[in-house]
């Protein structure tokens, strides 16, 4: 089935939506960035047939992600690193489990994430550039939205 | 397509990936999140199928994310209402939004947010619960993963 592309969408909600795919793309990602790098533990990890891991691993590298890299000369054997843009995605992927620790896991968080930098078990806290405050819905207006759909109002709840 | 279910993997990540589904639901909450209520003005938005687009607003109904409140009487008529874990998803949504700003916008931010709390325009920013800090990969470990695949380890680079 044919996807629709957001790519040409004049939002980077969308434009992002459009790169990752489908939601195994997040899943690799998570999977790269807990330090997975080779093809067969990819695969045991996420339990998806080598064709669609093998698509996915590819759209990533293409969409600059991860970079394929030569690990071994006889054979040559690839491993699958996160690029910069690759791992800055972990806050992305951090305020989603955040959110899922919050309203998906009534026994508690499966996994806790614990900051080096201040010594501390850690949750993601989506918070404003300029002052530091949460960032809630109801204290956000949008100032721009260029090329949208008309009917698009700016209404918050 | 049957697709793979996350729903009972012990990790927030893949529940949430699991709830949504695909990736039009995050552009259905996107428009939600703009103030879009009606089903006319979600399917003008988004442009997809009304087909497709009942059977991803009653996702969202039935995961709790949006609310199917009546609004006229006769002939009753329907609007989707965010819930509180509806809006709590905000903050995914600002994280992958300047996200994709930073790295799929060649031509600056086509939207910008502007927060009322502080009167300054706004980036959201994934930072530490604890200390406050922005939260990057290097900076992270996983302090705990229950039932996961023997094959994950914990390596970051």
């Amino acid at each position: 089935m044919k996807r629709t592309s957001f790519a040409g969408w004049q939002c980077s909600v969308a434009r992002a939506v459009d790169l990752l795919g489908d939601w195994w793309t997040p899943l690799v990602l998570r999977d790269a960035m807990y330090g997975i790098r080779r093809f067969d533990d990819f695969e045991r990890s996420l339990g998806l047939s080598r064709n669609v891991l093998s698509q996915r691993l590819g759209r990533l590298v293409d969409e600059g992600m991860l970079a394929k890299v030569a690990y071994q000369e006889r054979p040559v054997r690839y491993e699958y690193r996160l690029t910069d843009k690759g791992r800055d995605f972990f806050g992305v992927l951090a305020a989603l489990m955040a959110w899922g620790d919050r309203w998906l896991a009534p026994d508690g968080p499966p996994i806790t994430l614990h900051h080096t930098t201040c010594g501390h078990p850690t949750t993601a806290v989506v918070t404003c550039s300029e002052c530091g405050e949460p960032l809630a819905l109801r204290d956000v207006r949008v100032a721009e939205r260029q090329q949208e759909p008309a009917s698009v109002d700016d209404r918050h709840q």
